[in-house]
């Protein structure tokens, strides 16, 4: 479970930071690339990286300005020549339907694969045997969502050595206890199984949220997470244009990060009118509210690991 | 007048070529750019150059395939933020409007400038003092236009030594002599104006075509041109596949510039299955029949000089 930053700019793009797209990329877990926003050139953007559009499996739009769609249909277009025959669903605010039905129709792009797009309501929209993803409303002006995406727990692995000393056989019994099934020996042992039975793996989480000032649905979506990707389009002393906007500073994202508990923040969205060398700037200022902060660079990856007990 | 190429490749966007787009530079003509296509990431490409998008007067669509138009909604948008205030008229075949007002509206984009739409018909589609531009459909399978620009002649530059040797006095004669009048001084001689202008400069010819077949329109506008730009999207073995995706090879590309006779031919849209080492060998295919040929780069400027009599 990797993150990595296709574009980390914000409304125009740069030539340092391309406008926003994200993967998450799940290929261990799944096999799947899901995207959170596509702006104009991800495709692009893509060509510089190992990432397969085939494998791309899911595309969250979290608003529908247009530095965070205007990729969608070249995006969309050129998979069906990179060999993705499989199924892509597109979450995104309502509008994100038409949009991507009227440039694909006016274009004359037939696709070779399946395509769901799927207008959001905030509450789960996605779960699986693995995943649950939750959506919510942030506060950008228009309907901006923020993504959280929970992996589920997974139960402990099996204690062979412990078993095996128990005298236990491999076969249905280890299937029984690994299922929480209590088994008896034909000596009569009787076989608790949490006490043969490693702990839960936790799942992890990672929230990915659109553009918005600050907001408690940020902090809501956030709760806990492994890894919270939050936007930082301003410094922190430009908390009356970031309101202005509906945006956020440096200072305010990483008093949600803080809030919420999160092990890890990383800033994106992050104005062109800051320089490289503003950079490390921007991160010392969230630093003094939440120490494990990072400033996204386009190309840059996170890797989202287990939790060590 | 310079024509420069900001994409010079098909379908899908490639590292080395991006999707179409070409800019023809009247800055010197009158302060402006026109584009021609305008593929995604056109104003990535643009960044890398010192083309203002605030000079973008003009935008001709040739067809609304996804490599021509994905990246005008982008470019409207950020011209709002790159100090663009003049007007934009963007021309193409019908559907065009509807794909960029939804798309505009869509993302809540709002243009700071006037923006005008005008969905083609064959014919001249745009005359000043200066240039007249003709559309005529070519053979893609879908309405894909050629434009024809044409510089128009320009009266010959009064000759002033002569004029002194004469006894004229700069002033009002001066005037009505440029404007073909007679005129009689005050010693009753009569000057023709003829004999005291300079040659006719005859106005230049830039022919920018579509994705096409071989076909008589496409010659048509190339008609005497100073510059064809025509696509070579196959090698000149692959006439049937040429043929079957109605495309052009660099042969056919060649015979058209030459019954035409055009001065120098620019082949574009070269497919992404030819690399670097093949582009020589292209060049040379379209040698064989026209020699003044060059095959097209990203980057790349061609400038269109008035003729040396
Ligand atoms: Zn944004
Ligand atoms: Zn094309």
């Amino acid at each position: 479970m990797d993150v990595f930053f296709l574009g980390t700019g914000s409304g125009v793009p740069a030539k340092l930071r391309n406008v926003t797209s994200i993967a998450l990329k799940l290929l261990e877990e799944r096999g799947a690339v899901w995207l959170f926003d596509c702006g104009e050139a991800t495709q692009h953007q893509i060509l510089h990286t190992n990432i397969k559009p085939r494998r791309i499996e899911k595309i969250f739009i979290t608003h529908l300005h247009g530095d965070h769609i205007y990729g969608l249909p070249g995006l969309l277009s050129s998979r069906s020549f990179q060999g993705g025959e499989s199924m892509v669903t597109v979450y995104g605010p309502p509008g994100i339907k038409e949009y991507i039905d009227v440039s694909l129709k006016i274009s004359k792009s037939y696709l070779k694969y399946p395509i769901e797009i799927i207008e959001l309501q905030e509450g789960v929209i996605f779960e699986d045997e693995q995943f649950i993803v939750e959506a919510k409303l942030l506060e950008h002006g228009i309907p901006s969502y923020g993504y959280r995406v929970k992996e589920k727990d997974r139960p402990g692995t099996l204690l062979a050595d412990k078993l095996q000393a128990a005298g236990v056989k491999p076969g249905p019994d280890y299937r029984k206890i690994k299922n929480g099934e209590e088994v008896t020996l034909d000596d009569g042992k009787v076989i608790n199984p949490a006490e043969f039975v490693g702990p839960l793996q936790k799942g992890r989480i990672v929230s990915i949220l659109g553009d918005t000032r600050v907001c408690e649905n940020a902090q809501l979506l956030a709760n806990n997470a492994d890894l919270l990707v939050h936007e930082a389009t301003f410094s922190a002393d430009e908390g009356s244009l970031a309101d202005e906007y509906f945006h956020s500073t440096t200072l305010q994202a990483a008093e949600t990060a803080l809030n919420a508990g999160v092990k890890k923040l990383c800033l994106t969205h992050i104005s062109s009118r800051y320089d490289r060398n503003d950079w490390k700037k921007l991160e010392a200022e969230a630093r003094t509210v939440f120490a494990n902060t990072v400033v996204s660079e386009d190309f840059m990856e996170i890797s989202v690991h287990y939790e060590q007990d």
